[in-house]
C-alpha cells in the first residue's frame, strides 16, 4: 500500500501493541469476578481472587529461584489445582510450561526433562517412584517441588520444597507482564513418541489465546461454565480449557482420578455444565453400575475427540442427559482443530 | 530468549502465518452452513452460499474497475444487504470500507469523500439529493454505483451503474485472498466532527476480527443468532456485528427505518434473538402505541450504549421480554470497549 493514506507503522512494534495472551483472561476475571468460585477440589474451594494471588505467588517464587524467559518448568501432576495454576504462574514468569503425561515410564520422563531442558519440576508425590527413577538418570538436576495433595495416595517427597511452602516464598501481588511478543512460547508438549522418541511441540501465547477463545465459540459456552476436569490437563494443555474456562469466569472442578462415581457425583453435586474426554469416558459412564450413578436434571455438554462414537453410544449418552459434540485434533494444533458443527436439520434424522 | 530452545522465527513472516481477518468468518460459514438463512430484507431471503457469491462478485467487480489494496470504497446506505455485503466484498478486494453516516449534510459528505480519497461510492438513491450536492463539490469524482432498493422511497439515480448490474460484472467464484498482513486497514470511520472537521479512524483486520469475536464472548451469543439491524452499520461498522453474526452463522435481519412497528414485527415474525441500539430505540419500543406492538414469547437480548439507562427504562424493557446489556465505547475502539458484566447476585437487588 505504498503511498496509500492507510500506510502506518501500526504493528507489534507500535507503542500501543497489546500481545494476545491467555494470561490476560486471568487478570480480567480476577478483577471483574473476584468472589466467584474458581476452583473446586474435593472439599477445597477457591475464588478467582485467591487463585490469581496463588498464580502470582508461583510466578514470583519461580523468578526468585532464577527461572525466567525461555526457561522450561515441567509439571507431572494429576488434574489438581497446582497444574491449573501452573498454566498461568509459569508463563507469568516468562517461562514455558511442560506438562508431562503421568502414564509415561521413567526413561521417557527422563528423556523429556533432558530434551526440554527443564529448570524446575513440580511433581505430585503419587508419581514419586517413576519420577525418582527418572531424576536418577539425569546429569543436570532441576529444582524439584513436591505436590502433596491430601487426596493423593501417598508416595515419597523428592524435592527441595513442598508446593505450598514454595508459594509462600512468592509475593501474592507480584508485578508480572504480558510477553513482549505474542509469538513467544507459553507451553511445550511432547507427542507420545509412538514412532521414536517423543517430539516437542511449542505453543505460543497467540495460539493459546486464539484456541481458548475458539473453544467458547465452537461450543457456544456462555458465561460461567462449570467445567469438570476429566480430560488430562497434560494432554495438549487440556485442549486449552485451563484458559477457556478462566476467560469465561467459570469454575474448574478438579478430578484426580477419572472414575464413574466421582464423575457422577461432580455432575450432580456441582451442576457441571461441560466436560471433555476420550470415548472411553463415555463408556465408563454408560457402563457404570447403578450404585455409582447419580441423577441430574440439567443438560451436560460433553466434547469428545478421536474417531466418531458409534450411534449406540451417542444415543446412550443422550438418554443420560448429555449433549455430545465431536471434535478431532492433534498436539500440533493445540488440541481440537476440527469440529462436527451440528446442523439443526440433522436432529430430525434417525440416530444411525 | 537468546540461546533458548524456544528461539524460532515463527511470526508473521513465517510461511505458516495466517492473518487474523473477519473475512475468514464468511468463507467458513458459507462452507459449513451454505443453506442456512444469511439475510432477511423485507420479502427477500438469501442463504450464506448466495451471500458469499455476491460478496465475491462485489470484490471481483471492484477489482475490474481498478480498485485494490489501499483504495477507499465509500458506502452511503441504510441497513440493507448491500452495506452488509460491502463489509466483506470491499476488503476482499484489498480495499478499505468507508461507511458514511446517512444523516450528514452535503458539505460533510464531500469533505469525507475528499479526505478519505474515495475511489468509489456506493449510494442508496433515497439519499441522492445530499449525495448529488456533495459530488458537485468534488474535484475528483469517484466511481458512483446506485443502490436501488425496492423498499426505498425513490430518489435519483446518480451513478454509472446500478448495484445489481455492477455485481453482474463480477465473478461469483472470484479468487480472493486474506490480507498479507493482519494490521492492514479494513475500514475507515469518521467521527461526527463536533469539534471541527470529522476525523478518520482506521480499523485493521486484526482489530475487526478480535472485536467481532469479543462480542460473541461478552454477550454469550451461542450459535445462529437472529440479529436485527437497529444499530446503523455505518456506526463503528455496527460495533463489528456484520462480522460477529457472520462468524456465528446467524441471520442478519435488515431494517431500512428504525420504527417501532417494523421492530416489533421483526421480533415476532423472525424470532429475533439479538439487537443493538441507542437508548432512543428502547424509548421507541416502550412508548409505541398498542396497535404497533406485537407479542413475542422468546427472550430478546438487547445491547445498548451511551450513559446507563434509568431503572424505569430497564424495568420496562424487562417487562416486554428484553434482557438488556449495557456497554460503552467510541469510534476509536471499534465500538463497545467496556461492558457492564452482570453479577448473578445483582438479580436479587431492587431495580433502583
Amino acid at each position: 500500500m505504498t503511498g496509500s493514506i492507510f500506510e502506518t507503522d501500526l504493528d507489534r512494534n507500535s507503542a500501543n501493541y497489546v500481545p494476545l495472551s491467555p494470561l490476560s483472561f486471568l487478570a480480567r476475571t480476577a478483577a471483574v469476578f473476584p468472589d466467584r468460585l474458581a476452583v473446586i477440589h474435593g472439599p477445597l474451594r477457591r475464588t478467582w481472587r485467591g487463585t490469581y494471588a496463588r498464580c502470582r505467588r508461583l510466578a514470583s517464587a519461580l523468578e526468585r529461584h532464577g527461572i525466567g524467559p525461555g526457561d522450561t518448568v515441567a509439571v507431572l501432576a494429576a488434574n489438581t489445582p497446582e497444574l491449573l495454576e501452573a498454566h498461568f504462574g509459569v508463563p507469568m514468569a516468562g517461562a514455558v510450561l511442560n506438562a508431562l503425561n503421568t502414564r509415561l515410564d521413567a526413561a521417557t520422563v527422563a528423556f523429556i526433562l533432558e530434551h526440554g531442558e527443564a529448570k524446575a519440576l513440580i511433581t505430585d508425590r503419587e508419581f514419586s517412584a517413576t519420577v525418582a527413577a527418572a531424576l536418577a538418570q539425569l546429569e543436570r538436576k532441576p529444582l524439584v517441588i513436591d505436590i502433596d495433595d491430601p487426596q493423593g495416595s501417598g508416595g515419597d517427597l523428592l524435592g527441595e520444597a513442598d508446593y505450598e511452602a514454595f508459594l509462600e516464598t512468592g509475593e501474592p501481588d507480584h508485578d508480572w507482564s504480558l510477553p513482549a511478543d505474542e509469538w513467544q512460547a507459553i507451553a511445550l508438549n511432547y507427542t507420545s513418541g509412538t514412532t521414536g522418541n517423543p517430539k516437542g511441540v511449542v505453543y505460543h501465547h497467540r495460539g493459546a489465546y486464539l484456541n481458548a477463545v475458539g473453544n467458547t465459540m465452537v461450543w457456544a459456552m456462555g458465561h460461567h461454565p462449570t467445567y469438570l476436569w476429566t480430560l488430562p490437563m497434560f494432554h495438549c494443555n487440556g485442549w486449552c480449557f485451563p484458559w477457556t474456562i478462566t476467560a469465561l469466569a467459570g469454575t474448574h472442578v478438579c478430578l484426580r482420578r477419572v472414575e464413574a462415581k466421582a464423575i457422577y457425583d461432580a455432575l450432580a453435586d456441582h451442576k457441571v455444565s461441560h466436560l471433555c474426554g476420550a470415548p472411553i469416558v463415555m463408556g465408563l459412564l454408560l457402563n457404570a453400575p447403578e450404585a455409582e450413578r447419580r441423577r441430574f436434571d440439567h443438560k451436560v455438554s460433553m466434547m469428545t475427540a478421536a474417531s466418531a462414537p458409534p450411534a449406540a453410544v451417542l444415543e446412550g449418552m443422550a438418554g443420560l442427559g448429555f449433549d455430545v459434540t465431536h471434535v478431532y485434533g492433534l498436539t500440533e494444533v493445540y488440541g481440537p482443530a476440527v469440529v462436527c458443527a451440528w446442523h439443526d436439520e440433522w436432529s430430525a434424522l434417525p440416530a444411525e
